[in-house]
């Protein structure tokens, strides 16, 4: 299918190319330079899910550069709003972004919000826009999405179970969520929550969106879901119970029954964004098997040198180069057909990226001995992140069903 | 070479099924009652090397238990104390023993302890036996083993750096290890401290090991390793700098230069411990894929019969009784052949066991979805301890590399 | 499951030893000496499904000095007749027979030979006996099993579409059948063939197996099924038609409808000897990796010592290793718990063995060069055999399968 | 390395189109029509090497009507000759070739003649030129090259032992050769010999490589080399012994010690070509998947819904694509850096596409049951070409090899 030709022209535009210049050096002048400090500030804190004093202040520091710079929500693809940048030259900056985790949040860049601002700017109305899309435009708030459920298998967006029901002018939410990411930020205000408002409907029209803003009475935040024993605060990944939680009627997102078309808008992008940056952690694997690799010594040789590890470093390099064209032809992919044609792509890159990813991160663990499972690494929360991806967004097993579906598809059509 | 049919009687002896049974029935009575207590009262500790009061009155009491019933100190193959039960009767026992991780220590049968006590019960002097080794088969101590340096690949020993320089009556030890697993115990008295004692020696005549009581001065704990960011407290995996440590000459075990040979005695057993307590981790992933498998539904269907799955439990069961195999021919290659001897066969398991107990369990994982790497399940825990064995006692590739060795070896002598 | 002490003796029995040895000593002195005269005489033959003159005579003899030495259908577990080596002990003669290609029909223990005598043997009548057993037995004649058929995924045996229809005294069969391994040699006089008689039975009552005479008119040999190009004459994996077959209505095995139960006698030792082959197929191919990589340099070293080669070598014993004792568990579930019982350990050593043979095999032609692939190596032809295995007596993905619903069988059992 | 933008435009250029259009128009008007002919009049003929009456003529026809259509030569990337297209827009183009084994050559574009005349082109002098690029380029004669030797690893080119020694105006030629490809073809008049000529001068100018006439006495083709049995008559990979073969001083290519040179030049396109042609192997075997998978049940299923077939499926359809654009960026480099700066990119492609290729097919074959690997199916001879390829033009692992070295020197550069 990849012969098409269209979807072959990956190089960045010319237009980005100057924004992608500014990025790097923001990158290099703000952000890098408070990176240190900034997580210093926040070890060992008793109270997990808080900033501590003079946290923040870093961070909006380096947010009014980029503004004053014009480095900001160039996220949303071809929008009114922001640069408008296409996907593909956004997927170029994704990758720079990766390189250091505070560098999305200060071009007010970083996941969720990104998706939560798309799907704001494309359904929403001009009172929720005013509301919600506005502060997270400028930065002011932080939001959250709350899809997953422990109690089902929510890969199968069908099994959500959390109810919302109409009574008089609200909506009365119960349910739960959990690993709802960002929901542990002091600064995260709203949710917007998948809820099972229609249980007639037909299948794909029975699940709606709603606006749930975080202090509603009746959203309780029951803990962080931890990853490999992780809690990563103050982001966190929250287990949250909805009791009885009361939110106008006119929360609902573009109307009753159509939660899942709303999925369809948001998770290209989003997905992409976080292919590149994981392939940006591949990269940095890379660097460090290759710095080991090189600088230590066992059995009178480089280990560089010993049995397999020239292969694996080759092959580490193959699978990198060839995400990246994969990631990139999905994120053209979307420019060129838009997010419900490119789905094939997106899942594509979805499906390939993480699971490569751990394995290159795990063989520069196991290059390191020890200590590449240690403190004295960053590969072990690189792992972590990586294997956490192979479930969010969908796990693997799904993107490859939807490929699958499709070359069933094509093979129909063609008359085969 | 596994034709060799001697090795292939890999049944338990009739004379230790009864043990056996006992060791179970100890576990269900004494050991699966306190260990939610156990560790319910350790939970949360900022002092993170101590422990809870309460905590060592519950497994002293089960330890009191065990000795009543005569379950104590039967780890040491052949020997003159304990049970001198043979490796592959003990290899069926440390399978069960997997079971609850609290178990082997009620039985004075915990890492390192076992491999201390059995090289002290080997080459140790008479003081030497009575001193530390009297304590440890009393269960009144506990022991480390320090091998591992931060600054040198020491998965080949000859790199070890830590000096011990004979000034007087006394060595004087400098150097720096990490990776001490139970030195964080405030219960360990006593490390066996591997140490370049003769530079100028044939290479393999360098090494010495040394009796280092842990309050001697100069011996000084700089933290925790961690594993995945887990400091797996109180246990722990030290960082330990030695400086000027001084130490009486005596302490030396079975004279200078003969560090490598002690090595020899210690690491088979230890090796076959690990890696039947991996099979019963594994075990236990292919229980948690079942429950979760027949318990879930997406897609209209069980998850263990979406895609792959089953495939996947098939080939866990396949691997799990392979593994299982390949351990107890080992443990029986020990008892016919010596440790020396049998050496390849303990690479050989110890080269195939935690690699392929990983995949299984991040299998178990992937069928999880987000909540297989999160604290409501045992997996990612397992997981990172079956990730770290994939480096303790000799990384994956040290042992692909002695086999290969011996088939060369064995090519040659049959004249090919 | 594998814990089960009682299977995990593996021993060879003593009383099977001198056999052992006498085989060895007639594969030394009566078969490898007629090995490449016997080849040779056969090479470049027109009439491709003949014998060429000598050449059974050349077998013919080695026949006799193996009757004459007591070495003759040892193949029939517990028999009457035969030996009755129990499956274990024959698993370490099948070991040593898959050394030479030629010496299992020297000893009358060929497939598919082997499957019809155990069949004959178990549920013939009296009459079937003496007719067909007897020159089975006596190697007079050889024979073959029409199961798979071109038009149905037969792994699934229900799609069996041949049919048979009585018709007065006789049973008239209709239908189309491949890969009947062995109906290309002039000798094979006799086919048990499954066919479906009581399409309106229940599910697994329908088929029926039912002796046919090769000389019965209507069994048309359309030509050989080659297999990577190969019509392995005169042997042969023949594509038969049968029009209008007619047989006798006693010609029927065991009654109507009990198809199924006679494929449950016959399948497991047949898998288990030719897994055992197997092994001795990747002991070869490991022989050849040691062989070509000792002897040959390239970039300053020997080809052994680059990249993963030693690894590769070390990984390739683990497995055989491993295989080995995984069939040779499968022989002794066989002695003691039946061939019922034990088939989800024939189906463990069958979806084990042929899969990881192959990957073997496949990196001895590697190690090799272009010469691994050529006919200066016997590797290509090791490795089709291999990848055929693959496929007979079922595809890995049926065996699969059958362990992985034997594991919710036993999760169900336990209360899970 | 992949983020440099400029190699990332892949789409084929405009230009290029119209030729594409006619090249498909081509081979289906003018090839796939005569394709069944051609190999019908070739079936069976016992003088293997040669050509059944009326063979050639069909193709000269189609070679006339593709002369006539300027359909020719145009695999010479940016040459004078031909139509120039760069390697970028040839490499679509050969990916539609790939789909007919026959088409290249009525274009006048199959190995190994593209790569020879692309040395003479490069190097050769107007002699040269005159004598044996003319008539190739006219499609009058064939060509191969003399690279590979069964008695050393050469792989390690600098293991070439085949010797040339100026004895007055001649080259005395001593040496054997194999795996020579196109040598039994009787229209093959020339080979590209490389020689070692100069053994005492520095390692890498030892090396020359020289034009032997076919005809000339002392070259004696011994015989086919068989790839998995198959002799590839009557194209032929031929076993070639050159005994005091005598050419003139002025057969020498651009000069005494550049044989290693001239190899830089050749490889690049050549590698490509094929990597294309695999990928169109790889796609049709996923076609073959799809059809078998979707046309046969067993189990109550389609085949395509047991097991993990769906999730092949999607990983085939994966790696094709992904593979697909790491060919078309080393075709994008060769335009961009040149050939040697390429290299990298082309050893990246190399390495990666026939090992992948391989798998895919091998799981069709799976999905096929018996009948995959039976002359039913194109697969298994399909697998042989890929099986081939992983050493063709180098070895996976030198690949391999290069790439990691220059991940070294990168590192290296970067200050690393």
């Amino acid at each position: 299918m990849g012969n098409d030709t269209n979807l072959n022209n990956l190089a960045m535009s010319e237009e980005a190319q100057p924004l992608l210049d500014a990025v790097k050096k923001h990158i290099r002048e703000n952000v890098d330079p408070i990176t240190e400090e900034y997580h210093r500030l926040g070890e060992g804190r008793a109270e997990r899910f808080s900033y501590a004093p003079g946290q923040l202040e870093l961070l909006e520091e380096a947010k009014s550069k980029a503004k004053a710079n014009g480095l900001w929500n160039f996220f949303l693809p071809n929008a009114e709003t922001g640069e408008g940048l296409s996907n593909l030259d956004y997927a170029y900056i994704a990758f720079e972004l990766g390189k250091n985790p505070l560098a999305s949040q200060t071009l007010n860049c970083s996941a969720p919000d990104t998706g939560n601002m798309e799907v704001l700017e494309r359904v929403g109305t001009p009172e929720q826009k005013e509301k919600w899309l506005k502060p997270l435009l400028n930065g002011e708030i932080r939001s959250c999405f709350g899809m997953t459920e422990p109690k089902v298998a929510s890969s199968d967006a069908r099994n959500i179970e959390t109810s919302a029901v109409l009574d008089g002018d609200e909506w009365v939410i119960n349910g739960e969520k959990y690993y709802i990411s960002g929901a542990g930020d002091p600064r995260c205000k709203i949710m917007i929550c998948m809820v099972k408002t229609s249980p007639d409907a037909p299948t794909f029209r029975q699940q709606s969106q709603i606006l749930v803003p975080m202090d509603t009475p009746g959203v309780n935040i029951v803990g962080p879901m931890c990853v490999f024993g992780h809690d990563h605060a103050p982001h966190g990944h929250m287990h949250i119970k909805l009791e009885n939680v009361r939110v106008p009627k006119e929360n609902i997102l573009w109307g009753e029954g159509r939660g899942f078309e709303i999925s369809q808008v948001r998770l290209g992008p989003g997905r992409i964004h976080h292919c590149m940056r994981s392939i940006g952690s591949a990269e940095k694997a890379l660097d460090l098997m290759m710095e080991r690799g090189l600088n230590r010594e066992a059995f009178g040789k480089k280990i560089i040198d010993l049995g397999k590890n020239m292969e694996t470093i080759s092959r580490a390099r193959i699978e990198i180069e060839a995400m990246r064209m994969m990631v990139l032809k999905a994120a053209k992919a979307m420019d060129v057909m838009g997010n419900k044609e490119a789905r094939i792509w997106v899942s594509m890159a979805k499906a390939m990226v993480p699971e490569k990813c751990c394995q290159i991160i795990d063989q520069a663990m196991q290059i390191h001995g020890a200590t590449g499972i240690s403190q004295w690494s960053p590969l072990s929360e690189m792992y972590m992140q990586q294997r956490t991806l192979r479930f969010a967004d969908g796990p693997d097993e799904v993107h490859h069903n939807v490929i699958a579906r499709n070359e069933v598809t094509r093979y129909n059509q063609s008359g085969g």
